[in-house]
């Protein structure tokens, strides 16, 4: 305990079209966090790379109030400051779970450098209800491929690698949209039949995923219930999607709450993100891509 | 060519909770049909076991009618007759898949009598036009759990194994109900609320079936769908639901459109079954049970 301890947390993807609030993919895009807790009212916090001129540099900054959050829920009473380095790959409020990677860095590394007090169920758990949902704490913790949810049992989730050497083209707009945002355009009722379609897409998509299917993966990532409400949020959406799927990919879907556009394929990820791209441009819409590999290992120290 | 074909279908439990319309599972049940296809217009149709009264005996035959299609779909104009032995243990219209058990074995075995003209998705796509999904025909053939759906691309389905050795303990109660009469109680429009519920349930349950995750299992088989609609239909369902709960199942469902109801458990599957039994009894249902396996096989030539 008392050294700077040093974390890798990976972004994520959330919902993968039909699976909303449900379904998360960790991906190879990383933010890096170092820190040291100190026993003065002390904040120094560093930023290096994405979001360096936007993120709060004082006590309103997430990962010193997710810190704050677990000193509060084992009791420390030791530590009331930090000296906090970060530097961010994942792009902030686009939908590549900026939120779920500084929650999830800022506790594991507190926890490691207060002797692991919180198991990663316990760090899961706290972590949920800081961000308010599981979708995207869940593959930034555990990695892989993750399902999950809350049920009566309490917070659950699965962790599995795919089967398949899935790339993830993610075409990421010039503009930011707020997750609460995004949840405010969703309906309080839904036709049965819309329903039962995002059922059955995300149970193939499980399966399809776990037992290696490639052909089976083939338009399970659609959904009626939540992106048909987004569209008009995300300029060109639909084009963009016509472009990658024209190039092959599996499928493509909004990534958590967007403006991020993502291409699942197994072949030709240039390709599709540069259409993705042009697609954009199309709607005046300015972007860049980037193909992503899953990570598999989630949140580690280094 | 020409000789008697004698093929084993196996029931089906479909729904399985959350995952209405997609999901399915083949238990150790079995119904044998032995067939003979013959150019004249004659039927000779002999049923032994479940329905040996109930089961028409002329052309209203299900599984005579799904031979007619078989022929008529490859060009054949040779036959115009058969001989039909069946021996069936699937009890009827309860919600074990004997509508699809009998499709399957109707169509499965005059596809190899005719010489295998179809492949074994071609008698998926006829077996899924005539019953009019694919929850149940989807394991009467392929065996296993499947998860199976209509999208762009045609009529898919997965079957993997269990990697858990669960038991299906079903509560067979003393009374029919129609596929038709328990649709028509499901709702035109549900709460988004409601609809994620079962999305992600369906999900965790492909993914802790696939992954071999007891622990996770654990609740997933609920639904909110579906099943608080048909409650109505089948007297006492909660309590026999609860019965089975306190004695360690992992979950308990509605077997297809019921009014089968069904336990999943790893252990204790005959105090289980005994336990829903009574819970029926205290509602005046005469009802009885099997602990079954998963067939992994589906149907098959004998």
């Amino acid at each position: 305990m008392g050294n700077t301890v040093k974390v890798r947390v990976p972004g994520t993807t959330a919902n993968c079209g039909p699976g909303f609030d449900v379904m998360g993919i960790a991906c190879n895009l990383y933010n890096e966090l170092e820190l040291k807790l100190l026993p003065e009212h002390v904040l120094n916090i560093e930023i290096h790379g994405d979001g360096a001129n936007k993120i709060a540099l004082d006590e309103r900054n997430l990962v010193w109030k997710t810190i704050e959050r677990l000193l509060k829920a084992v009791g420390d009473t030791k530590y009331h400051g930090a000296e906090i380095i970060m530097h961010n790959n994942v792009p902030l409020s686009r939908g590549l779970g900026s939120s779920s990677a500084a929650i999830v860095a800022g506790l594991y590394a507190a926890n490691c450098f207060l002797g692991e007090p919180l198991s990663k169920q316990g760090i899961f758990e706290l972590a949920d209800e800081i961000e308010g949902h599981p979708d995207n704490v869940a593959p930034a913790l555990f990695g892989g491929i993750t399902v999950s949810l809350h049920n009566q049992q309490g917070l659950k989730h699965i962790s599995f690698p795919s089967k398949l050497p899935l790339k993830l083209v993610v075409a990421i707009p010039d503009f930011q949209l707020s997750t609460k945002k995004a949840r405010s355009v969703l309906k309080a009722n839904v036709p049965f039949a819309d329903a039962i379609f995002n059922v059955s897409h995300t149970a193939m998509l499980v399966a399809a995923l776990a037992q290696g299917d490639a052909e089976a993966l083939k338009g399970v990532f659609d959904d009626k219930l939540v992106q048909p409400y987004r569209a008009e949020l995300i300029p060109g959406m639909y084009d963009v999607f016509e472009a990658a799927n024209k190039l092959g990919a599996l499928g493509t879907t909004i990534s958590g709450a967007g403006p991020t556009l993502i291409a699942y394929t197994l072949e030709n990820e240039d390709a599709i993100g540069e259409a993705m791209v042009k697609a954009f441009a199309k709607h005046d819409i300015s972007s860049r891509y980037l193909a992503l590999d899953i990570d598999t290992k989630g949140v580690i120290a280094l």
